[in-house]
């Protein structure tokens, strides 16, 4: 009988855990157990912080709701979503355009709308026009890409905060043409703050971080064949441009409305942006989220 | 703007962290980011796992109420308990006992008992007793010290499991006499599974593990002007005193009951131990838990 402290306590549980049948459940409980054993040391956590922290993730899993995720907000404000998504991408960025959140506000029922039409209801400042193509990573036009785009209305908010799940505002789906174009009105969007009532708003307030996301707009688009895009385009005048809160904006999606007579609706402002998707390999399907991991599945 | 990767994005995070006024949360958030973005990055997480862990650990904030702690667990069989009481005890175990985990069955309304009492209301095997001294790490005896005590049934059970919070079986508070001397009898503790029911149980099957403890008895132990000891007896003879799903067990901890001519009350089996408490520091409370983090306060 060993004692153990705080260096054999971790050979302790690696070897508790080295029976486990599933090798990538082990690989990932192995590498949590090593990183978070080295967390408390390098730290000297102590006992009441251990407490505190035990109380955070209870709070954290407490709050969170059918339409609330608070540990995703967590995982975005620390900045994990944006390296898993980097790790995800590392390959895409090379065959496409790059990828951004998805966030919490992505609907499947939103409208189908025709090339051209506006999405917002209600605009209260003059619209822009967003259009460019939708192409394969060498140029080809993807003929009949499917492009949902939502967003905050110019006051910041989403149609799920403002009418819950009755009706739809500031969101659709769009076909490109056979050229792979598209475009569509909209305003532009206000950027927001992150939800703040919580208990990682909490920690956001006590880490004196504003809490804001740059102005946005969200797409997620996909083609026959093609790995789906979830990406965003971020303006580029946004005082938090560089200071995003849950760090998804990337230099390449950065972007800004101007004049522009290329435009397909003359005498608006536009913004142009060209998407390009990755081919899917064979057999994927190339749907996000398709594949989920069974883990802890009984063998 | 700089397209963030899977280094920067840590870059990022911890910059935006960086005006953390409390300097004990920013050094804990700091090594958060940190191991979170390096563990990430190691096992190269994809987002269906990162998603099926967003899920993991929502189910255990559901599944904790004001009678279960279900992250506690989580840190316990993760080893992280162990770490953190390993950390914290450095310095005690040159001082006086070693400790060991409180876990969620101490209860502050344990009745008062003298000394040679027994606290199992319905034995339904043999007692034994358990005896010893309570002193300074250099012997002195600490005269009146309190000792708390509480355990399982022969069957494996705290009184909590089969009364809820009606009326108390299995513990008791002793206060050693004068020479620092304390006994009492009871049943010997069956050892017992942690619960199963919930994700932290599927994880554990998932790995499969026995998910027991071994047999064991929980001692909280002060004396004026001492730190108290949060400890637990564990029986060297239980099939799982190398195996312990928690991390609890240290070899100093270890006892046998045997024949013992010393034992205070002949005929019976004895456990002999001999506590050992650290003094308090100037100004220390020595009060477990009496001196909660304030990390996120509002300034």
């Amino acid at each position: 009988m060993q004692d153990l402290d705080e260096f054999t306590a971790t050979d302790a549980a690696l070897e508790q855990m080295a029976g486990t049948p599933n090798a990538r459940l082990k690989e990932l409980g192995d590498a949590a157990v090593r990183h978070l054993h080295a967390f408390a040391r390098e730290v000297n956590l102590t006992p009441e912080e251990w407490l505190f922290g035990i109380q955070f993730l209870t709070d954290i899993g407490k709050a969170c709701t059918p339409v609330r995720q608070e540990f995703i907000l967590l995982s975005d404000v620390l900045g994990l979503s944006a390296v898993v998504n980097a790790l995800h991408d590392k390959k895409a960025r090379e065959l496409g355009s790059q990828s951004s959140l998805l966030g919490p506000f992505y609907r499947e029922d939103a409208p189908e709308m025709p090339l051209g039409a506006s999405i917002a209801a209600h605009p209260s400042v003059e619209e822009i026009v967003v259009y460019g193509r939708v192409t394969s990573n060498d140029g080809k036009p993807i003929a009949g890409a499917l492009i949902q785009v939502w967003q905050t209305s110019e006051h910041g908010l989403y149609d799920l905060q403002t009418h819950g799940r009755d009706g739809t505002d500031l969101r659709a789906n769009f076909r490109a043409d056979a050229q792979g174009r598209y475009h569509f009105r909209t305003v532009r969007p206000l950027g927001y703050s992150i939800p703040m009532d919580g208990p990682v708003g909490d920690m956001v307030k006590a880490q004196q971080r504003h809490g804001f996301r740059p102005s946005h707009i969200h797409f997620l688009i996909g083609g026959e064949g093609y790995r789906e895009l979830v990406t965003a385009l971020y303006f580029g005048d946004d005082e938090h441009i560089d200071s995003d809160t849950v760090f998804g904006v990337s230099g390449s999606l950065v972007v800004n409305s101007a004049e522009d007579t290329n435009s397909p609706i003359p005498g608006l402002r536009a913004v142009h942006y060209d998407f390009r998707l990755a081919a899917a390999a064979p057999g994927e399907s190339g749907r996000v989220g398709a594949d989920p991991s069974k883990l802890m599945a009984a063998e």
